[in-house]
């Protein structure tokens, strides 16, 4: 009997649901890891070669198992298909007669050649929700365009705020573009799968990485252009130099604090309280006028004492207040652990030997449904025979169709 | 006859869902600022002093009404409600029993004392999806401490990765986390609406904003420490020096070349056919382990030539690469525009003269549902008047109850 027979109700609110992701990398991976999470049965169909992130994912203890890839495909099952075989084409029509949804991040001429447009597969499937991510929206003039997480972030004005605070264009350090709009991808699959239920039929939807990216950075920092060519762009609280960690005298600090009774506070807990009727001060528009200056303030004031200490200070006088986390420091914090979301995974290998593993786990709760209980990242292939089984596929077909060694692209 | 009411089947996924949201500032009113887009009739609860960013987020051109309000907020509709007034509270018992879901980020004590639980809540309506954004997941030694964008980048790794690739922490230039995880709560609230179709029952859901933030970190950058104590963290492909936009002649420009195919083609257009067979570059492999030395050859090649020479030169060998906007430059992008999520929206204004502003529109498509009109955000307490009405108050409760000067708080 599964774990998720004995509790029942906590499979997630995504339970019964069923997800064929045929992406790579992150900004599939990331969407279906979200789905998989919240108890979606995921099918990660892989191409021959493998996902792609499975080796430029960082050096793995095991072929084809990178840190990155274990973190943004666990909970999901593998199956490998070439989808331009007859045989990957057989069990991938009969694996869409049984899904939900599909996602890829195939152009439109790609879906078209391997048989998977919304059409194809709705023809077999009224209710399936075909999600497609591409790079550029369909209809404008880019396309078709490759699309990559370092050019959208270059194009889409990710790089050209910081270039704002910095002087110079630079990445956000992370795949920023790939890792947001995986989150958007998922939330726009459940915004279909709910419409399924009013309107009986599954759709296509579509969603853009750059369009996407440029919305996010857009509106935040239209700012006065927003009213008239040529105004201003970019949010000057966030623009200002002086928005940042603050160095204390053993390390940093972030504070904040944005209401007025938040900003008298503050004055009152760094022993300037006539700035609390200083006109540059008195209000959320005058400080916003004057955001330098105020922003300036923090900076002087923090300097002077220890972080331990603006913290313990901060707390009393009721303003929010923490201290700067390392990577390494991150790791250790009692919140991170004692909510669940890091664990030790504890593993047997092929050996029957304990291999321990930090792992990352689902960050939202939920009452009624729950998660189900998180599963590694699979193996190139590992579900392939199961899944086949499924299917009603027999041994012989199973080994027709699926007899890839798991260990072929690793 | 309404727009949506002539074309029936362009309503949006969530045509039929209503959402109630007492959030303020951004990462809130991103969640359901996303679920009006997809249909969802979201009112916006708003206390007697207005959304404190119809304040903060830039000058206005109206009052109560700054740029980064009206980008957050359309699509909604405000009402005015002190929740601590026994009128208030009236108001909001009625609206629970008519809604699907109810959003906040206020802390479990001032729910309470508000009647605002989730078991207060699904007493009355047993189907309503109750969404906690908080600071720290419930549980945990932070919980209930105040939390902000800039105090969550600092705490949970956002300003170390910064740090890594600049050598002093530094915030992303957006409200990052707040941005972030109000998509990752529309996600989660989507997902329980789903969850309720097969349980028949809502549930309450937690949306934390440091385990979400901390988990998008560490997702991208446990690297080496997944597997060892001590381990290295960060991404190499993303920390290194050369991870940046690239200076040609005349800018700067994105390229990306990670599969073996993209790599050659990228020697061959660089005119470095023999870097082909240099071993630091031949595989996947290779080039992550000699990721610095691989970045800085791109680096040396960009400077000879100018952007427009250089896109045109890699599209040629087809390598993924696109010029680098600047925030100005962006809106003059023609995929942007051409896609319609730049559109300039036109107004008349109370003297009945046409005003214009630059506007965002819901970037992904749904072949089906579509999305509703867009509509510019409300005024404060806008519409209060017409729910009161839609909820059976008549003229004089309306007074009663509802009678705030739309202009109060702007």
């Amino acid at each position: 009997m599964s774990a998720s027979e004995l509790r029942p109700e906590k499979r997630g609110p995504l339970a019964g649901i069923r997800v064929l992701d045929t992406t790579g990398v992150v900004v599939g991976p990331m969407a279906t890891l979200i789905l998989a999470e919240q108890g979606a049965d995921v099918i990660k169909i892989e191409p021959p070669e493998g996902d792609l992130m499975r080796r430029l994912g960082g050096r793995p203890r095991k072929p084809g198992m990178s840190p990155k890839f274990l973190h943004f495909n666990r909970n999901k099952r593998s199956i490998a298909l070439d989808l331009k075989s007859p045989e990957g084409r057989e069990v991938m029509g009969r694996l869409a007669e049984t899904a939900d949804v599909f996602v890829s991040n195939m152009r439109p001429r790609a879906l078209q050649s391997l048989g998977l447009t919304f059409e194809a597969l709705s023809a077999k499937n009224p209710r399936i929700v075909h999600c497609t991510i591409s790079g550029f929206a369909t209809g404008g003039p880019y396309a078709g365009a490759p699309a990559y997480d370092t050019i959208i972030q270059g194009l889409s004005g990710v790089a050209a705020c910081h270039a704002e605070v910095l002087g110079e264009p630079r990445f956000a350090p992370f795949v920023l573009t790939d890792h947001l709009v995986g989150i958007v991808a998922a939330q726009a699959i459940c915004a279909a799968l709910l419409g399924r239920e009013r309107t009986g039929v599954g759709e296509a939807i579509e969603v853009p990485m750059f369009e996407n990216a440029a919305a996010f950075v857009l509106c935040e920092h239209l700012d006065q252009r927003t009213f008239e060519a040529g105004g201003h762009m970019g949010d000057p609280r966030i623009m200002t130099p002086d928005a940042r960690p603050l160095k204390t005298r053993d390390g940093y600090i972030c504070v904040s604090a944005n209401t007025d009774v938040q900003a008298r506070a503050f004055f009152d807990a760094i022993g300037r309280p006539e700035l609390k009727t200083d006109p540059r001060f008195v209000s959320v528009t005058a400080r916003l006028a004057n955001v330098r200056d105020y922003f300036a303030v923090r900076t002087a004031a923090m300097a002077e004492r220890t972080t331990a200490e603006w913290v313990e200070i901060l707390r009393r006088h009721d303003v929010p207040a923490m201290p700067y986390h390392t990577l390494h420091s991150l790791l250790d914090d009692p919140q991170l652990r004692g909510s669940g979301v890091l664990t030790d995974e504890v593993q047997k290998n092929q050996d029957g030997q304990e291999e321990t593993m930090l792992g990352l786990r689902h960050p939202n709760r939920y009452s009624g449904t729950g998660v189900p209980e998180s599963r590694l990242a699979p193996r190139f292939g590992e579900h392939g025979d199961e899944i086949l089984a499924e299917l009603g596929y027999g041994p012989d077909d199973r080994r027709r169709l699926g007899g890839r060694d798991a260990d072929a692209a690793e």
